[in-house]
């Protein structure tokens, strides 16, 4: 059975989103120096059409993250734009521009019903309103017997850490401090659900916890 | 100068003590689990007086970190007993009997001034009512030069952490969830005082990660 693969970035106390998220500041307030560990990586600026890059202990990680993933599950939160309906005249299409890095479907957690997006690239956003586990059937069957990737945020995935639906978990924990935010563990309560440490790898500004059923 | 050391187990989601702490349970519901990875090691039950035990990657860490200390200081609440003043007949004398573990002076923070306590193996209480930098300069010169540790609990450790007097932090990292509790980076800000990852080492049960100025 496919695999529901969840990753993030997490700041030592606990935080992936900084205080004061907005349009301007998605992350909020010091929540993008979250990712500044993974941006510098050739193998997140390829797919990103972006030159350059380094390559470092965390560079397996992520292509390990990156491979044989076949769809994406994220929070109406993640994609962004506004809460509540959607604006009729030319709703809020993602983060990603025209082109997103996808290049799979993707599958957005929400209450407010709306039309699938297609973009470049093999990317078509489908917008599900029954709740987390339809959305991971739904996207279980769209991947094609490869896994999915739970990509965040904050809100999905405690979702699905609580069902305990989650069977592997990539925490990059990142040494700074974030002080307030959306914390990544509020409200899952002390069970993993079988998800156990198997492995830690460091790397240049930041360290990998990767969880897994045994 | 010596350096103020401080160690501390500390769960993924960021508590360093789980909920409901009592005389029977110092550290609270769960707490005691973000201990087993220590307390499994022959060189932290060597020290204890008790058999056996293993050795494995964190033995490094916990020889390195016991090496070199000439004075620890903690907070009331882990000398623990009970709050307030001390009781004027038969006082609570630490979790640790006649012959604690410490063999050198440790420096007690609290609000209830009270006669130093000697016991056995070197080891002498002494409790100090002038705040945490008092503490921490009585501490110095009983180290003689050596280092001194900062043993916790919470509350001392975010004084220390805010006062940025904290000169090296061993965060043991238990993947475990405690759901409630003490947290550790509460109320302590954005602001490492210059404290920088510089190793991670992965160990059954327990990430360590060390954190210095460079």
């Amino acid at each position: 059975m496919s695999k529901l693969r969840f990753r993030i970035s997490m700041s030592l106390d606990g935080f992936v989103a900084g205080p004061d998220q907005s349009l301007d500041n998605p992350l909020g307030i010091g929540g993008e120096g979250l990712h500044d560990w993974v941006v510098s990586l050739e193998v997140w600026r390829a797919p990103h059409g972006l030159p350059g890059g380094e390559v470092n202990e965390s560079s397996t990680v992520v292509e390990e993250e990156q491979a044989g993933i076949g769809a994406t599950i994220m929070g109406r939160n993640m994609f962004g734009g506004h809460p509540g309906p959607w604006n009729a005249d030319g709703p809020w299409n993602g983060w990603w521009g025209d082109d997103p890095p996808f290049h799979h479907p993707v599958f957005v957690i929400t209450h407010h019903a709306r039309e699938p997006l297609e973009l470049k690239g093999g990317t078509t956003f489908t917008f599900v309103t029954e709740g987390i586990e339809s959305a991971l059937e739904r996207a279980r069957e769209a991947a094609r017997g490869q896994d999915v990737s739970l990509a965040g945020g904050a809100d999905a995935a405690q979702q699905y850490l609580r069902a305990g639906l989650v069977d592997e978990m990539d925490l990059h924990l990142v040494p700074v401090l974030l002080g307030s935010g959306e914390r990544l563990f509020e409200e899952v309560g002390t069970d993993l659900h079988g998800l156990e440490l198997v492995r830690s790898v460091a790397a240049p500004g930041v360290t990998h916890l990767k969880f897994a059923r045994r």
